[in-house]
């Protein structure tokens, strides 16, 4: 199905995004401006699945990469895409006529949409995650055996870069360590893709899900009703925790935003504490030292009255949230899936528990 | 003039370019294998100066980069310069008709020679150091505006990059994290230069000087004359110190192979001691605390008896050699040159002052 996205549905998409982004993927407001400034200026833009390539046609991933920390310091400019675009395509062999996004989140849901809108390319309603994960071999595509290859960076003083490599983990390596000398986020361009390999291999439908997700905590929000409820209505949220953030640490090292958020009950939860790791996303989540939820499942804390989702680097001492925590696509949960994103790559020495298992 | 380049001439080239390496470079065993081994295979290799190229023939530097403590250790497989030559000429727009060498040392004047062999290309008789430097930027080239972009880097494992920046001061920071990423080492292509900038920017006759070097200490050991003084003659050299070895530290840090060697004198020398400290190369040389040499002039050890030059990664503990200084080309005594290359922008608070002004 093809229809058109426009300034209100920017809005609700940087919004479901943010919820789906666990933490990370950027800062939803300056993401819903920059992708609302290019439509204005270029028109809306036509969001397509998957089904609907021909299974030549050549699609691109856009995104920004490096610690959010930063990225809400160094507000990306207007041409770093487009030159990460340009560079992917003196590279692929044929023409590319999609552009889509490699994880759900506030600056890497509507970042593709502001490069469609300004290269009047249609958008894909489609992922590489369902969610947003910290390292570049973390998509889907990359267990189907689609290759990051040519990838292409640029930064906002001009310079840019293209690697290939012999695996998309080689790539995280390099393109992490160039990231960092371009200041600690970068622009990408990567993981060109065919219809037919997109339809094998992505996550269908997560552009759709993140407006869904949005425009339900809006309306919810307009009609006094509960957000929270919205949220868990079209994702199948569970309410794991509910506390006030007494405790927050946060360093940003070798391109990342390393962290942990302690979190005291409140209500139900009086008494106990959550504490929540993150590598630009929430990883896993622990109250009095028991795993209760890990990666690849979602953890995103959201505010308790409005539920807006609070990104990593938003965290302050003394918000009062719920914590979230949805299922991940099943494409995760697979063997192969669990060695990519599971707990124990991130060096947690606990196996990955399906949330559903615990709480439903 | 052309003439050609064989198997002795290897072994003249990697010796003398050695002696002009002050202390960096590569280690000429490995790097005279390699080059002899093309030879054989390929046949030999024309030598070129820049004046017979036509203005706007294009050529490319070819070079290892990277620390030389690991070079010795991670041997170059055969094929990377090949992958960096491949890649940069698909950047150039014109055809590249002659290989050069970046800067003058054991392995970085024979690379260039096994490239060239391989590729039935000639080389040029020139380089854009007339020694060697640690960092990309400090290329006679790059003081007459001349772009290290398209820069191509290649590892043995089959990864590869391609940077473009805004200067070659960037180039170094980006290259330099690839380099440390591949492995410490990478193989690299740059510095594409027309006939006409080669005959205005390069250092013309470093290939021959290093030949010339290499037969003298040759000639000298076979008629049992002194080595030393046949270096001195082919090159300016002033012998600065006469000392034993008794202390070398060294460390591999960011891609570099930073230390520092202490020399007790003999001789003229006793009661004396001599620090030389280095960044792959030899920087500064100090006695009882004060600088008697600085780059950009070379400081290169030599072993007392043979004149065998000693790179910084073969220092050890007891070895009794003498400290060569040489004047550098004119090109680096410049205010823009002693910028690039001088003390201070190695860390050093102290003015350069001219070796043959405290020597001669």
């Amino acid at each position: 199905m093809r229809r058109m996205i426009g300034i209100k549905e920017v809005e609700d998409i940087a919004l479901g995004a943010a919820v789906l982004g666990t933490g990370g993927g950027g800062d939803p407001y300056v993401g819903k401006l920059m992708a609302q400034q290019a439509i204005r200026e270029h028109g809306p833009v036509e969001l397509v699945t998957a089904d609907e390539m021909a299974p030549e046609d050549m699609s691109v991933a856009i995104a920004m990469m490096g610690a959010p920390t930063v990225m809400v310091e160094k507000i990306p400019g207007g041409n770093e895409c487009v030159q990460a675009f340009k560079a992917v395509q003196s590279y692929v062999g044929k023409e590319i006529r999609y552009i889509y996004s490699i994880e759900a989140g506030g600056i890497n849901s509507t970042i593709p949409i502001r490069l469609a809108a300004q290269l009047g390319l249609p958008l894909l309603d489609l992922d590489g995650m369902g969610r947003a994960f910290p390292e570049i071999q973390m998509v889907t595509h990359n267990l189907f055996g689609i290759t990051a290859t040519p990838f292409t960076m640029a930064d906002e003083k001009g310079n840019s870069a293209v690697l290939a490599t012999i695996d998309n983990r080689w790539m995280e390596t390099f393109a992490r360590g160039i990231a960092v000398n371009m200041g600690a986020t970068a622009h990408i361009a990567c993981y060109a893709a065919t219809g037919a390999q997109q339809q094998e291999s992505a996550i269908h439908g997560t552009m759709s899900l993140a407006e869904n997700i949005g425009k339900a905590i809006r309306e919810a929000r307009t009609a006094h009703t509960n957000p929270i409820a919205a949220i868990q209505q079209t994702t199948g949220a569970f309410v794991v925790f509910h506390g006030k953030l007494i405790d927050v640490q946060r360093r940003t090292v070798a391109g990342f935003a390393h962290g942990s958020a302690v979190l005291e009950g409140i209500g139900a939860h009086s008494g106990t504490t959550m504490n929540i790791q993150f590598q630009n996303e929430n990883l896993i989540a622990e109250t009095d030292g028991e795993v209760i939820v890990s990666v690849p499942d979602l953890i995103t804390m959201v505010e308790e009255d409005t539920g807006e989702p609070i990104t990593t680097e938003q965290l302050r001492y003394g918000f009062r949230v719920l914590v979230l925590a949805m299922p991940c696509h099943p494409h995760w949960r697979t063997e192969q899936g669990l060695k990519v994103v599971g707990p124990r790559y991130f060096g947690y020495d606990t196996d990955y528990v399906p949330v559903e298992t615990r709480f439903a």
